[in-house]
Protein backbone atom coordinates (compact mmCIF):
# COMPACT_ATOMS: atom_id res chain seq x y z
CA UNK A 1 0.00 0.00 0.00
CA UNK A 2 1.26 3.47 -0.61
CA UNK A 3 1.46 6.41 1.85
CA UNK A 4 -1.47 8.64 1.62
CA UNK A 5 -1.50 12.24 3.07
CA UNK A 6 -3.42 11.03 6.14
CA UNK A 7 -0.47 8.75 7.22
CA UNK A 8 1.68 12.10 7.68
CA UNK A 9 -0.09 13.23 10.84
CA UNK A 10 -0.58 9.59 11.92
CA UNK A 11 3.17 9.43 11.81
CA UNK A 12 2.95 11.87 14.09
CA UNK A 13 0.76 10.68 16.30
CA UNK A 14 2.78 7.08 16.69
CA UNK A 15 5.65 8.74 17.55
CA UNK A 16 3.87 10.17 20.57
CA UNK A 17 2.72 7.21 21.51
CA UNK A 18 5.47 5.16 21.22
CA UNK A 19 7.43 8.06 22.99
CA UNK A 20 5.18 7.96 25.88
CA UNK A 21 5.30 4.18 26.49
CA UNK A 22 8.74 4.65 25.82
CA UNK A 23 9.46 7.60 28.62
CA UNK A 24 8.11 10.36 30.87
CA UNK A 25 10.35 12.77 29.86
CA UNK A 26 8.21 15.15 27.81
CA UNK A 27 11.72 16.40 26.09
CA UNK A 28 12.52 13.76 25.09
CA UNK A 29 9.17 13.12 23.23
CA UNK A 30 9.53 16.62 22.11
CA UNK A 31 12.94 15.56 20.11
CA UNK A 32 11.31 12.40 18.92
CA UNK A 33 8.67 14.75 17.39
CA UNK A 34 10.49 17.12 15.87
CA UNK A 35 12.86 14.44 14.63
CA UNK A 36 10.04 12.61 12.80
CA UNK A 37 8.31 15.94 11.44
CA UNK A 38 11.76 16.30 9.79
CA UNK A 39 11.71 13.20 8.20
CA UNK A 40 8.37 13.79 6.63
CA UNK A 41 10.08 15.30 3.45
CA UNK A 42 12.39 12.65 2.89
CA UNK A 43 8.81 9.91 2.61
CA UNK A 44 7.40 9.52 -0.93
CA UNK A 45 4.11 8.23 -1.56
CA UNK A 46 5.12 5.22 -3.50
CA UNK A 47 6.84 3.60 0.06
CA UNK A 48 4.92 1.80 2.21
CA UNK A 49 3.30 3.10 5.43
CA UNK A 50 5.73 0.59 8.05
CA UNK A 51 9.01 1.34 6.15
CA UNK A 52 8.41 4.96 7.71
CA UNK A 53 7.01 3.01 11.02
CA UNK A 54 10.41 1.37 11.18
CA UNK A 55 12.23 4.49 10.82
CA UNK A 56 9.76 6.46 13.77
CA UNK A 57 10.11 3.43 15.86
CA UNK A 58 14.26 3.38 15.63
CA UNK A 59 13.81 7.20 16.24
CA UNK A 60 11.74 6.26 19.71
CA UNK A 61 14.63 3.51 20.73
CA UNK A 62 17.36 5.99 19.65
CA UNK A 63 16.16 8.93 21.66
CA UNK A 64 14.83 7.20 24.61
CA UNK A 65 17.68 4.28 24.94
CA UNK A 66 14.44 2.00 25.26
CA UNK A 67 14.44 -0.97 22.79
CA UNK A 68 11.60 -2.34 24.19
CA UNK A 69 9.03 0.08 25.22
CA UNK A 70 6.07 -2.27 24.60
CA UNK A 71 8.09 -5.48 26.51
CA UNK A 72 5.51 -5.57 29.25
CA UNK A 73 2.30 -4.54 27.94
CA UNK A 74 3.35 -7.67 25.45
CA UNK A 75 3.49 -9.64 28.39
CA UNK A 76 0.52 -8.74 29.58
CA UNK A 77 -1.41 -9.19 26.34
CA UNK A 78 -0.26 -12.81 26.08
CA UNK A 79 -1.23 -13.66 29.21
CA UNK A 80 -4.49 -12.47 29.03
CA UNK A 81 -4.93 -14.20 25.07
CA UNK A 82 -4.05 -17.53 27.40
CA UNK A 83 -6.22 -16.85 29.76
CA UNK A 84 -8.99 -16.90 27.45
CA UNK A 85 -7.42 -19.98 25.13
CA UNK A 86 -9.24 -22.65 26.97
CA UNK A 87 -12.93 -21.04 26.35
CA UNK A 88 -12.17 -20.31 22.37
CA UNK A 89 -10.78 -23.71 22.19
CA UNK A 90 -14.23 -24.80 23.31
CA UNK A 91 -15.65 -23.07 20.84
CA UNK A 92 -13.88 -23.98 18.27
CA UNK A 93 -14.58 -27.85 19.33
CA UNK A 94 -18.37 -27.10 19.79
CA UNK A 95 -18.96 -25.20 16.35
CA UNK A 96 -19.93 -26.43 13.16
CA UNK A 97 -17.73 -24.87 11.16
CA UNK A 98 -14.55 -25.26 12.98
CA UNK A 99 -12.16 -23.67 10.21
CA UNK A 100 -14.63 -20.58 10.02
CA UNK A 101 -14.26 -20.09 13.57
CA UNK A 102 -10.55 -20.71 14.43
CA UNK A 103 -10.26 -17.82 11.52
CA UNK A 104 -12.82 -15.29 13.33
CA UNK A 105 -10.79 -15.97 16.34
CA UNK A 106 -8.11 -15.12 14.76
CA UNK A 107 -8.88 -12.05 13.52
CA UNK A 108 -10.34 -11.07 16.97
CA UNK A 109 -7.06 -10.72 18.33
CA UNK A 110 -5.70 -8.36 15.25
CA UNK A 111 -7.57 -6.06 17.51
CA UNK A 112 -4.56 -6.14 20.42
CA UNK A 113 -2.67 -3.08 18.35
CA UNK A 114 -0.61 -0.73 19.60
CA UNK A 115 0.30 1.28 16.35
CA UNK A 116 -2.95 1.63 15.53
CA UNK A 117 -5.42 2.30 18.42
CA UNK A 118 -4.60 1.64 22.23
CA UNK A 119 -7.77 1.16 23.57
CA UNK A 120 -9.37 -2.06 23.15
CA UNK A 121 -11.13 -4.55 25.03
CA UNK A 122 -10.58 -7.87 23.60
CA UNK A 123 -13.71 -9.74 24.91
CA UNK A 124 -16.00 -7.03 23.24
CA UNK A 125 -14.07 -8.06 20.43
CA UNK A 126 -14.49 -11.34 20.31
CA UNK A 127 -17.81 -11.27 20.49
CA UNK A 128 -17.60 -9.10 17.80
CA UNK A 129 -15.81 -11.21 15.53
CA UNK A 130 -18.23 -13.80 15.77
CA UNK A 131 -21.42 -11.59 15.25
CA UNK A 132 -20.03 -9.47 12.55
CA UNK A 133 -20.47 -10.47 9.09
CA UNK A 134 -17.12 -10.55 6.98
CA UNK A 135 -16.94 -7.68 4.61
CA UNK A 136 -14.73 -9.94 2.35
CA UNK A 137 -14.65 -13.84 2.50
CA UNK A 138 -12.79 -15.70 0.43
CA UNK A 139 -13.57 -18.66 2.65
CA UNK A 140 -13.71 -21.01 -0.40
CA UNK A 141 -10.86 -20.10 -2.29
CA UNK A 142 -8.94 -20.51 1.01
CA UNK A 143 -10.14 -23.93 2.18
CA UNK A 144 -9.19 -24.88 -1.19
CA UNK A 145 -5.84 -23.85 -0.64
CA UNK A 146 -5.32 -25.28 2.99
CA UNK A 147 -6.35 -28.57 1.16
CA UNK A 148 -3.63 -28.29 -1.61
CA UNK A 149 -0.88 -27.16 0.93
CA UNK A 150 2.09 -29.41 2.58
CA UNK A 151 3.21 -26.62 4.55
CA UNK A 152 1.62 -22.96 5.54
CA UNK A 153 3.75 -19.63 5.75
CA UNK A 154 1.43 -17.97 8.79
CA UNK A 155 3.09 -14.45 8.93
CA UNK A 156 1.86 -13.41 12.63
CA UNK A 157 1.34 -9.22 13.74
CA UNK A 158 0.84 -8.74 17.52
CA UNK A 159 1.68 -10.10 20.58
CA UNK A 160 -1.38 -11.59 22.17
CA UNK A 161 -2.37 -12.53 18.80
CA UNK A 162 -0.46 -15.13 18.78
CA UNK A 163 -2.65 -16.89 20.97
CA UNK A 164 -5.45 -16.48 18.46
CA UNK A 165 -2.96 -17.89 15.78
CA UNK A 166 -2.30 -20.52 18.00
CA UNK A 167 -6.36 -21.97 17.84
CA UNK A 168 -5.94 -21.05 14.06
CA UNK A 169 -3.06 -22.72 13.49
CA UNK A 170 -3.90 -26.12 15.36
CA UNK A 171 -7.42 -25.98 13.74
CA UNK A 172 -5.75 -26.12 9.92
CA UNK A 173 -3.61 -29.46 11.47
CA UNK A 174 -0.84 -28.65 8.86
CA UNK A 175 2.84 -28.16 9.05
CA UNK A 176 3.11 -24.47 9.70
CA UNK A 177 5.63 -21.84 9.34
CA UNK A 178 5.07 -18.96 11.82
CA UNK A 179 6.74 -15.53 11.39
CA UNK A 180 7.55 -13.47 13.43
CA UNK A 181 9.33 -9.23 13.70
CA UNK A 182 13.28 -9.52 13.78
CA UNK A 183 13.70 -7.03 16.61
CA UNK A 184 10.71 -5.64 18.85
CA UNK A 185 9.32 -2.95 17.09
CA UNK A 186 5.09 -1.04 19.10
CA UNK A 187 3.79 -4.37 20.08
CA UNK A 188 4.41 -6.60 17.30
CA UNK A 189 4.99 -10.33 18.15
CA UNK A 190 9.05 -11.46 18.06
CA UNK A 191 10.28 -14.41 18.87
CA UNK A 192 10.21 -14.93 22.69
CA UNK A 193 6.37 -13.55 22.19
CA UNK A 194 5.28 -16.28 20.20
CA UNK A 195 6.88 -18.55 22.54
CA UNK A 196 4.92 -17.39 25.68
CA UNK A 197 2.00 -18.01 23.20
CA UNK A 198 2.77 -21.49 22.67
CA UNK A 199 3.18 -21.21 19.32
CA UNK A 200 6.39 -23.43 19.68
CA UNK A 201 4.43 -26.29 20.38
CA UNK A 202 2.21 -26.15 17.07
CA UNK A 203 4.43 -24.33 14.11
CA UNK A 204 8.20 -23.60 13.79
CA UNK A 205 8.83 -19.88 14.39
CA UNK A 206 10.82 -18.35 12.35
CA UNK A 207 11.93 -14.60 12.12
CA UNK A 208 11.32 -12.12 9.02
CA UNK A 209 14.33 -10.56 10.21
CA UNK A 210 12.84 -6.78 9.56
CA UNK A 211 12.21 -4.75 12.62
CA UNK A 212 9.90 -2.68 10.85
CA UNK A 213 5.52 -3.29 11.71
CA UNK A 214 5.04 -4.94 8.73
CA UNK A 215 6.76 -7.30 6.58
CA UNK A 216 9.14 -4.95 4.26
CA UNK A 217 10.79 -7.72 1.95
CA UNK A 218 13.81 -5.64 1.74
CA UNK A 219 14.40 -5.40 5.33
CA UNK A 220 13.85 -9.27 5.82
CA UNK A 221 16.91 -11.74 6.23
CA UNK A 222 17.68 -13.71 2.57
CA UNK A 223 16.60 -16.85 5.01
CA UNK A 224 13.14 -15.46 5.28
CA UNK A 225 12.73 -14.18 1.56
CA UNK A 226 13.93 -17.74 0.03
CA UNK A 227 10.72 -19.52 1.99
CA UNK A 228 8.31 -16.74 1.39
CA UNK A 229 9.12 -17.15 -2.14
CA UNK A 230 8.83 -20.62 -2.65
CA UNK A 231 5.73 -20.74 -0.43
CA UNK A 232 2.66 -21.91 -1.64
CA UNK A 233 0.04 -20.77 0.90
CA UNK A 234 0.79 -17.80 2.75
CA UNK A 235 -1.72 -16.52 5.47
CA UNK A 236 -0.63 -12.46 6.20
CA UNK A 237 -1.90 -11.04 9.80
CA UNK A 238 -2.96 -7.43 10.26
CA UNK A 239 -2.56 -3.78 8.85
CA UNK A 240 1.14 -3.59 8.75
CA UNK A 241 1.49 -7.01 6.79
CA UNK A 242 -1.40 -6.24 4.45
CA UNK A 243 0.38 -1.95 4.15
CA UNK A 244 3.07 -4.38 3.34
CA UNK A 245 2.13 -7.06 1.09
CA UNK A 246 -1.00 -5.81 -0.52
CA UNK A 247 1.08 -4.88 -3.91
CA UNK A 248 2.96 -8.86 -3.95
CA UNK A 249 2.03 -11.69 -6.34
CA UNK A 250 2.42 -14.11 -3.82
CA UNK A 251 -0.62 -16.65 -2.59
CA UNK A 252 -1.55 -14.43 0.02
CA UNK A 253 -4.54 -14.47 1.93
CA UNK A 254 -5.12 -11.65 4.33
CA UNK A 255 -6.53 -11.87 7.88
CA UNK A 256 -7.52 -8.18 9.45
CA UNK A 257 -9.44 -5.99 11.10
CA UNK A 258 -9.65 -2.76 9.69
CA UNK A 259 -8.85 -0.34 12.24
CA UNK A 260 -7.97 2.69 10.18
CA UNK A 261 -9.50 4.83 7.55
CA UNK A 262 -6.75 5.14 5.16
CA UNK A 263 -6.11 1.15 5.20
CA UNK A 264 -9.79 0.66 5.02
CA UNK A 265 -10.30 3.21 2.07
CA UNK A 266 -7.53 1.38 0.16
CA UNK A 267 -9.24 -1.98 0.13
CA UNK A 268 -12.61 -0.35 -0.61
CA UNK A 269 -14.09 -1.08 2.87
CA UNK A 270 -15.32 0.65 6.13
CA UNK A 271 -13.27 0.70 9.08
CA UNK A 272 -13.93 -2.01 11.93
CA UNK A 273 -14.59 -4.46 8.75
CA UNK A 274 -13.25 -7.41 8.96
CA UNK A 275 -11.81 -9.40 6.06
CA UNK A 276 -10.36 -12.91 4.90
CA UNK A 277 -9.43 -11.64 1.51
CA UNK A 278 -7.27 -13.50 -0.78
CA UNK A 279 -5.09 -11.63 -3.19
CA UNK A 280 -5.66 -11.63 -6.59
CA UNK A 281 -2.95 -11.35 -8.42
CA UNK A 282 -1.04 -14.14 -8.05
CA UNK B 1 -1.99 28.15 27.16
CA UNK B 2 0.96 26.50 26.44
CA UNK B 3 1.87 24.15 24.03
CA UNK B 4 1.41 20.41 24.75
CA UNK B 5 2.50 17.37 23.26
CA UNK B 6 -0.54 16.88 21.45
CA UNK B 7 -0.43 19.63 19.81
CA UNK B 8 2.37 18.60 17.47
CA UNK B 9 0.49 15.60 15.68
CA UNK B 10 -2.43 18.28 15.43
CA UNK B 11 -0.63 21.03 13.20
CA UNK B 12 -0.03 18.28 11.09
CA UNK B 13 -3.85 17.15 10.88
CA UNK B 14 -4.60 20.82 10.90
CA UNK B 15 -2.16 21.63 7.75
CA UNK B 16 -3.55 18.87 6.24
CA UNK B 17 -7.35 19.51 6.57
CA UNK B 18 -6.69 23.35 5.35
CA UNK B 19 -4.58 21.85 2.47
CA UNK B 20 -7.15 19.72 1.11
CA UNK B 21 -10.05 23.06 1.14
CA UNK B 22 -7.22 25.62 -0.07
CA UNK B 23 -6.07 23.28 -3.16
CA UNK B 24 -6.83 19.44 -5.13
CA UNK B 25 -2.90 19.09 -6.19
CA UNK B 26 -1.27 16.42 -3.29
CA UNK B 27 1.65 17.23 -4.08
CA UNK B 28 1.20 20.63 -2.78
CA UNK B 29 -0.34 19.07 0.35
CA UNK B 30 2.21 17.14 0.69
CA UNK B 31 4.73 20.34 0.51
CA UNK B 32 2.58 21.99 3.85
CA UNK B 33 2.62 18.91 5.44
CA UNK B 34 7.03 18.67 4.75
CA UNK B 35 7.14 22.13 5.56
CA UNK B 36 5.03 22.18 8.73
CA UNK B 37 6.88 19.08 9.65
CA UNK B 38 10.36 20.51 9.78
CA UNK B 39 8.41 23.71 11.22
CA UNK B 40 7.59 21.39 14.52
CA UNK B 41 11.21 21.78 15.88
CA UNK B 42 11.29 25.42 16.29
CA UNK B 43 8.03 25.06 18.31
CA UNK B 44 8.40 25.26 21.93
CA UNK B 45 6.66 24.03 24.62
CA UNK B 46 5.93 28.13 25.84
CA UNK B 47 4.25 29.77 22.67
CA UNK B 48 0.75 29.26 22.33
CA UNK B 49 -1.28 26.78 19.90
CA UNK B 50 -2.40 30.05 18.06
CA UNK B 51 0.93 31.44 17.12
CA UNK B 52 1.76 28.09 15.70
CA UNK B 53 -1.61 28.20 13.96
CA UNK B 54 -0.35 31.57 12.42
CA UNK B 55 2.64 29.63 11.06
CA UNK B 56 0.99 26.62 9.56
CA UNK B 57 -1.68 27.99 7.76
CA UNK B 58 0.65 31.07 6.36
CA UNK B 59 2.48 28.31 5.04
CA UNK B 60 -0.80 26.71 3.47
CA UNK B 61 -1.39 30.52 1.11
CA UNK B 62 2.07 30.42 0.44
CA UNK B 63 2.20 27.43 -0.98
CA UNK B 64 -1.44 27.05 -2.55
CA UNK B 65 -1.44 30.74 -3.41
CA UNK B 66 -4.98 30.19 -1.79
CA UNK B 67 -5.15 33.40 0.46
CA UNK B 68 -8.88 32.58 1.83
CA UNK B 69 -9.14 28.79 1.29
CA UNK B 70 -12.48 28.64 3.88
CA UNK B 71 -14.35 32.00 1.95
CA UNK B 72 -17.42 29.92 0.23
CA UNK B 73 -17.94 27.69 3.61
CA UNK B 74 -17.49 31.24 5.62
CA UNK B 75 -20.60 32.77 3.15
CA UNK B 76 -22.60 29.21 4.01
CA UNK B 77 -22.19 29.13 7.19
CA UNK B 78 -23.29 32.70 7.75
CA UNK B 79 -25.89 32.45 5.24
CA UNK B 80 -26.89 29.29 7.27
CA UNK B 81 -27.03 31.12 10.89
CA UNK B 82 -28.79 34.35 9.36
CA UNK B 83 -31.25 31.60 8.68
CA UNK B 84 -31.57 30.74 11.83
CA UNK B 85 -31.70 34.36 13.51
CA UNK B 86 -35.49 34.88 13.55
CA UNK B 87 -36.07 31.60 15.49
CA UNK B 88 -33.20 32.20 17.83
CA UNK B 89 -34.53 35.87 18.77
CA UNK B 90 -37.67 34.21 19.13
CA UNK B 91 -36.29 32.08 22.07
CA UNK B 92 -34.54 34.88 23.85
CA UNK B 93 -37.40 36.72 23.61
CA UNK B 94 -39.68 33.93 25.06
CA UNK B 95 -37.13 33.20 27.97
CA UNK B 96 -37.36 33.99 31.40
CA UNK B 97 -33.47 35.09 31.53
CA UNK B 98 -33.04 36.62 27.73
CA UNK B 99 -29.14 37.08 28.79
CA UNK B 100 -28.60 33.46 29.89
CA UNK B 101 -30.08 32.26 27.01
CA UNK B 102 -28.83 34.81 24.35
CA UNK B 103 -25.39 33.37 26.01
CA UNK B 104 -26.28 29.76 25.83
CA UNK B 105 -27.13 30.92 21.90
CA UNK B 106 -23.69 32.14 21.67
CA UNK B 107 -21.96 29.15 22.57
CA UNK B 108 -24.07 27.33 20.37
CA UNK B 109 -22.20 28.90 17.58
CA UNK B 110 -18.83 28.31 18.74
CA UNK B 111 -18.85 24.98 17.06
CA UNK B 112 -18.76 26.38 13.48
CA UNK B 113 -14.98 25.73 13.85
CA UNK B 114 -13.21 24.35 10.47
CA UNK B 115 -9.69 24.44 12.67
CA UNK B 116 -10.93 22.15 15.62
CA UNK B 117 -13.29 19.43 13.79
CA UNK B 118 -14.73 19.71 10.37
CA UNK B 119 -18.31 17.85 11.16
CA UNK B 120 -20.87 19.11 13.03
CA UNK B 121 -24.41 20.17 12.95
CA UNK B 122 -25.51 23.73 14.02
CA UNK B 123 -28.89 22.66 14.97
CA UNK B 124 -27.67 19.61 17.17
CA UNK B 125 -25.49 22.06 18.85
CA UNK B 126 -28.20 24.34 19.46
CA UNK B 127 -30.40 21.83 21.36
CA UNK B 128 -27.44 20.53 22.70
CA UNK B 129 -26.52 23.96 24.29
CA UNK B 130 -29.82 24.48 26.03
CA UNK B 131 -30.26 21.05 27.45
CA UNK B 132 -26.47 20.84 28.65
CA UNK B 133 -25.56 22.39 32.18
CA UNK B 134 -22.42 24.92 32.35
CA UNK B 135 -19.40 23.12 33.35
CA UNK B 136 -18.18 26.46 34.05
CA UNK B 137 -20.83 29.40 34.85
CA UNK B 138 -19.55 32.72 36.22
CA UNK B 139 -23.02 33.74 35.09
CA UNK B 140 -23.44 36.35 38.43
CA UNK B 141 -20.23 37.69 37.93
CA UNK B 142 -20.58 37.97 34.23
CA UNK B 143 -24.22 40.01 35.13
CA UNK B 144 -22.51 42.13 37.86
CA UNK B 145 -19.47 42.93 35.15
CA UNK B 146 -21.89 44.11 32.53
CA UNK B 147 -24.26 46.08 34.71
CA UNK B 148 -21.28 48.21 35.36
CA UNK B 149 -19.22 48.69 32.22
CA UNK B 150 -20.06 51.79 29.58
CA UNK B 151 -18.64 49.12 26.83
CA UNK B 152 -17.69 46.31 25.77
CA UNK B 153 -14.99 44.66 24.32
CA UNK B 154 -16.32 41.28 22.67
CA UNK B 155 -13.43 39.71 20.52
CA UNK B 156 -15.33 37.12 18.36
CA UNK B 157 -14.07 34.00 16.85
CA UNK B 158 -15.64 32.19 13.58
CA UNK B 159 -17.24 33.17 10.57
CA UNK B 160 -21.29 32.33 10.97
CA UNK B 161 -20.76 32.44 14.95
CA UNK B 162 -21.28 36.41 14.57
CA UNK B 163 -24.94 35.54 13.81
CA UNK B 164 -25.13 34.40 17.16
CA UNK B 165 -22.50 37.01 18.54
CA UNK B 166 -24.75 39.23 17.17
CA UNK B 167 -27.66 37.79 19.53
CA UNK B 168 -25.82 38.54 22.84
CA UNK B 169 -24.49 41.72 21.61
CA UNK B 170 -28.72 42.71 21.23
CA UNK B 171 -29.46 41.46 24.12
CA UNK B 172 -26.64 42.92 26.47
CA UNK B 173 -27.83 46.38 25.20
CA UNK B 174 -24.28 48.09 25.68
CA UNK B 175 -21.92 49.15 23.29
CA UNK B 176 -20.01 47.14 22.05
CA UNK B 177 -16.92 47.17 19.92
CA UNK B 178 -16.41 43.36 18.04
CA UNK B 179 -12.78 42.75 17.20
CA UNK B 180 -12.26 40.42 14.03
CA UNK B 181 -9.24 39.21 12.43
CA UNK B 182 -6.79 41.17 10.32
CA UNK B 183 -7.02 38.81 7.76
CA UNK B 184 -8.46 35.71 6.98
CA UNK B 185 -7.32 32.85 8.86
CA UNK B 186 -9.15 29.20 8.73
CA UNK B 187 -12.76 30.26 8.58
CA UNK B 188 -12.48 32.74 11.83
CA UNK B 189 -14.08 35.96 11.49
CA UNK B 190 -12.96 39.00 9.33
CA UNK B 191 -14.35 42.14 8.55
CA UNK B 192 -16.28 41.10 5.72
CA UNK B 193 -17.46 38.46 7.61
CA UNK B 194 -19.30 40.46 10.44
CA UNK B 195 -20.61 42.88 8.10
CA UNK B 196 -22.60 39.79 6.38
CA UNK B 197 -23.84 38.64 9.70
CA UNK B 198 -25.20 42.18 10.50
CA UNK B 199 -22.82 43.23 13.14
CA UNK B 200 -22.37 46.36 11.69
CA UNK B 201 -25.95 47.28 12.80
CA UNK B 202 -25.30 46.72 16.82
CA UNK B 203 -21.63 47.46 17.19
CA UNK B 204 -18.16 48.49 16.07
CA UNK B 205 -16.25 46.27 14.01
CA UNK B 206 -12.57 46.51 14.99
CA UNK B 207 -10.14 44.54 13.48
CA UNK B 208 -7.11 42.90 16.05
CA UNK B 209 -4.78 43.21 13.09
CA UNK B 210 -3.92 39.55 13.66
CA UNK B 211 -3.57 36.83 11.25
CA UNK B 212 -3.43 34.22 14.05
CA UNK B 213 -6.38 31.77 14.23
CA UNK B 214 -6.21 33.45 18.32
CA UNK B 215 -5.33 36.57 19.45
CA UNK B 216 -2.08 36.66 19.87
CA UNK B 217 -1.64 40.06 21.45
CA UNK B 218 2.25 40.58 19.92
CA UNK B 219 0.65 39.89 16.03
CA UNK B 220 -2.50 42.86 16.97
CA UNK B 221 -2.36 46.44 15.93
CA UNK B 222 -1.31 49.01 18.14
CA UNK B 223 -4.91 50.57 18.21
CA UNK B 224 -6.33 47.23 19.08
CA UNK B 225 -3.51 46.77 22.09
CA UNK B 226 -4.38 50.00 23.53
CA UNK B 227 -8.71 49.62 23.33
CA UNK B 228 -7.95 45.69 24.94
CA UNK B 229 -5.39 47.28 27.71
CA UNK B 230 -8.24 50.08 28.94
CA UNK B 231 -11.07 47.49 28.13
CA UNK B 232 -13.49 47.44 31.32
CA UNK B 233 -15.10 44.40 30.41
CA UNK B 234 -13.60 41.14 27.57
CA UNK B 235 -15.94 38.93 26.03
CA UNK B 236 -13.47 36.27 24.52
CA UNK B 237 -15.01 33.39 22.39
CA UNK B 238 -13.60 30.13 21.06
CA UNK B 239 -10.81 28.15 21.66
CA UNK B 240 -8.46 30.12 19.89
CA UNK B 241 -8.85 33.17 21.53
CA UNK B 242 -8.72 31.50 24.84
CA UNK B 243 -5.59 29.73 23.98
CA UNK B 244 -4.01 33.27 23.36
CA UNK B 245 -5.38 34.87 26.25
CA UNK B 246 -5.43 32.30 29.12
CA UNK B 247 -2.56 33.43 30.97
CA UNK B 248 -3.58 37.65 30.36
CA UNK B 249 -4.26 39.33 33.79
CA UNK B 250 -8.02 41.24 32.08
CA UNK B 251 -11.36 41.57 32.73
CA UNK B 252 -11.32 38.65 30.30
CA UNK B 253 -14.97 35.73 30.43
CA UNK B 254 -14.22 33.36 27.72
CA UNK B 255 -17.11 32.02 26.33
CA UNK B 256 -16.48 28.67 24.81
CA UNK B 257 -17.28 25.12 24.13
CA UNK B 258 -14.45 22.84 24.74
CA UNK B 259 -13.64 20.63 21.10
CA UNK B 260 -10.67 19.61 22.00
CA UNK B 261 -8.88 17.08 24.53
CA UNK B 262 -6.12 18.59 24.84
CA UNK B 263 -7.49 22.58 26.38
CA UNK B 264 -10.33 20.39 28.30
CA UNK B 265 -7.20 19.27 30.43
CA UNK B 266 -5.60 22.79 30.43
CA UNK B 267 -9.26 23.85 31.67
CA UNK B 268 -9.71 21.00 34.16
CA UNK B 269 -13.55 20.05 32.03
CA UNK B 270 -14.21 17.14 29.52
CA UNK B 271 -14.69 17.96 25.84
CA UNK B 272 -17.90 18.99 24.38
CA UNK B 273 -18.30 20.88 27.82
CA UNK B 274 -19.97 24.47 27.53
CA UNK B 275 -18.20 27.12 29.55
CA UNK B 276 -18.50 30.64 30.54
CA UNK B 277 -15.49 31.12 32.57
CA UNK B 278 -14.09 34.68 34.03
CA UNK B 279 -10.40 35.39 34.47
CA UNK B 280 -9.41 35.01 38.41
CA UNK B 281 -6.11 36.64 37.56
CA UNK B 282 -6.90 40.56 37.35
Amino acid sequence: MKTYLECFPCFLNQALRAGRIATDDERKIKRILDEVGMMLKDIPFETTPPESGMLIYRKVSEITGNLDPYKEIKEESTEKCLSLYPSLKNLVEKSNDKLLTAIRIAIAGNVIDFGAKREFDIEEEIEAAFTRDFAVCDYVEFKDRLDGADEILYIGDNAGECVFDRILIETMKKPVIYVVRGVPVINDATYEDAVQAGIDKVATILSSGTDAPGTILNTCSEEFKKIYKSAEFIISKGQGNYEALSNEKRPIFFLLKVKCHVIANDMGLTEGDIVLQSITKW
